[in-house]
């Protein structure tokens, strides 16, 4: 694998969901792979699991990883072409990206959107400028629209704790104060939608995610009538596709409990984190042996894990 | 050892020093302990000793070491129970601290007190909520009310440098322009109170610490009566107990200098740093012989190391 | 080697770049030397390239590498000796310095000069106290007035690059927005005066550099005339010497383009990054294959290795 920054770039899904669950059991078998070689991180923006998960996974391959926060302890960075840089930013990603190509063997870039110009976002700009211009395999640790590491996560925790061949999963809009990216949604729909899942999206209605991303899923705006029977329940909270990155007024009443639980009494539910209680998701099912967020934080390690050892193998 | 965040956690503290003071002669005789272990250490404030020393304590032992500024890398912490999230904190300790339990097989934890609500900081919330959500050991790298890798390494030097089998020891308070925590008095004070030494405690009247931490201290308000004699004195600046964070006015003059150290000819001064030169103590100590505070800032990696053995051990 | 911090620390030139470019071909040989050896990276200033590279080469000769953003993750720094310290420095580079000697075996120092007080500036305050307080090796992760990591990796890219025995090197001036330190021309120049090769400085009038940097040096305010058959082009913004720190109105002109360099069609263009596109350096210049500059980069793990290796030899 050379490139991980969507479903997309997976040959086998099925395949890479296994491979992180024999990690899982193996986790210092090929630190052989990563002798010698070198892993940089790079964040634009806040991370804890993610951050600390893909260190772990890296560590646990042999390899030696570096942390940079760009814009903290780096430079400014230029994102825009064919400027004259006599404004704030000090370097231009090109170089930025280029260098750090000259340092690592895989780079990982975290860089959340703006949320205010959805086709520069969507466009990917600062990712596929990484992408481009460092020359060697690149992971995502969350773009502007997507966040396969923790899709895959994700994916990992339902196989293991399923305990039908086709569970039914859910997506539920979630409500927050703050505008949020559309990224871990998206992500986590078109994984759904290639992996052998009954799967359905409900939201208010202004919350249409971007179709890319929802082909072959069900999509209701009746949260109650989604959450019925279902084995698996993903709350997450997303700003608006259209009119782009706007918190729509009212839906308050979509934050679940355990009164909501009662049409799905076998459902284990699932948050990527950090979450806000009782405002996305009450403290009540967040205590109780019905959330699985920890353990699918967990996963993140092996999901990570699963992803550098295919690109060491590739190098 | 699966906790340590004060002298009580110690089932033997001689045993300890004694563990400390091997390190120091053998540091790398013990890295199969942590080979493939990961130490997360977790911090919510500056650090410097503390930092570098245990991270070093951590990969003398064979540990792989991930650092993490929460609050700045990570996200905002809420730490209160049963509140609607819909603020500025965006995640809670219980989650941050149970996905981190996850991916460490120890985690260290420094938080400062807010020395607003006496109540609060001395209730340890923010460090016991961390213990009990993460599931795995924990080392406090400096609590609201106690630094006790501090106090260890602070007994390890007087094991190293004392003269005589029971010295005598002074722990003076100094001024200062700020309010500053109770934490390392108070941790200095317990340990004292359970070593081999003759203590004595001077501060100006109404700084006296919480008696749970002097019980079986000599407690004077004249600094030049406990000085005599002494073979070592601590100095440090702390807030007043009660009322809770205060700087009283006056005591400038209780800035110890080498005048006032003329009844002490063979002590050795001593500081966990960082020190305010000339506010606290006078340049013509800490540029003398009779300062020992960088030799004590050594010993801090013998201390996080004797801990993280015993931990390891106990895995 | 006890110290890095000039071309003048260093007994043989030659050998050292000669080297940097085994490291290169052979970057693991020499695990056993830094092994259980710790290198301490301490930053009061943003870095990229020497923040990464010397983290690799510590790595690539086995130690163990602690990276400390001192101002921001540890305590604000006092720098002046013999004052009260009741402002808002918390800990005197004495104390933060000699600690620092009790964990590493070598320190690597970064500090930028504050472009208001030449004098202060270039007597290297905090570079020299670090030296002075810390017992142990240091290198200058660049210092007030110098870079030498970068010099010594420009001359290894000269050394790698040239296709005549003695090339034509021209450092040129470049415009900038704001005031930058003199380190990286009066480094590179030093450099360049000790190396075998022919060394030109253009500059408009007003940018002298401090005399003691360019002994040697053909020094011109005629860009045109001094670019004419060079080999390389190092191109940098640097302030005023006197009137110290200033920019001076005009000279927007000295930008390197393609139309400058048809007097030096072989010339291939080099920039110690971060650099202002379009303002120090045209796109068409960066983006075409005369440009070096990544390649330039990448050569600042050797030139780190080189330098710790010679470090850890004489430990």
């Amino acid at each position: 694998m050379k490139l991980f920054s969507s479903v997309n770039d997976v040959k086998d899904v099925t395949a890479l969901v296994a491979e992180a669950l024999h990690l899982k059991q193996d986790p210092y078998a090929y630190q052989h792979l990563g002798k010698n070689k070198t892993l940089c991180l790079v964040f634009l923006n806040p991370s804890l699991r993610t951050r600390i998960s893909t260190q772990k996974a890296g560590i646990n391959l042999g390899m030696n990883v570096i942390v940079l926060n760009i814009d903290k302890e780096g430079w400014a960075l230029e994102l825009q072409d064919n400027v004259i840089m006599n404004g704030t930013t000090v370097e231009h990603i090109k170089e930025a990206a280029a260098v750090m190509g000259e340092y690592a063997d895989i780079i990982g870039v975290r860089s959340f959107p703006g949320l205010k110009d959805r086709e520069e976002d969507y466009s990917e700009n600062i990712f596929n400028k990484f992408v481009e211009y460092c020359g060697v395999p690149v992971v995502s640790l969350e773009s502007a629209t997507r966040h396969p590491l923790q899709s895959l996560a994700d994916l990992v925790t339902i196989q293991e704790l399923k305990t039908i061949s086709r569970p039914k999963v859910v997506l539920t809009w979630a409500p927050h104060i703050k505008a949020l990216p559309q990224a871990v949604p998206n992500s986590f729909a078109e994984w759904m939608c290639k992996a052998d899942v009954d799967f359905t999206i409900a939201h208010p209605a202004g919350y249409e995610l971007a179709t890319e991303f929802t082909q072959g899923a069900n999509i209701t705006h009746n949260q109650n009538e989604a959450l019925k029977e279902a084995d698996f329940i993903y709350v997450k909270n997303w700003s608006a596709y259209e009119p782009y990155g706007q918190v729509l007024p009212g839906n308050e009443d979509w934050m679940l409990n355990n009164k909501k639980l009662e049409v799905a009494p076998d459902a284990k539910v699932m948050h990527c984190l950090p979450v806000r209680r009782n405002l996305e998701l009450a403290d009540e099912i967040l205590d109780s042996a019905r959330s699985v967020v920890i353990h699918e934080a967990g996963n993140r390690v092996w999901a990570a894990q699963a992803v550098l050892k295919q690109m060491l193998e590739a190098l």
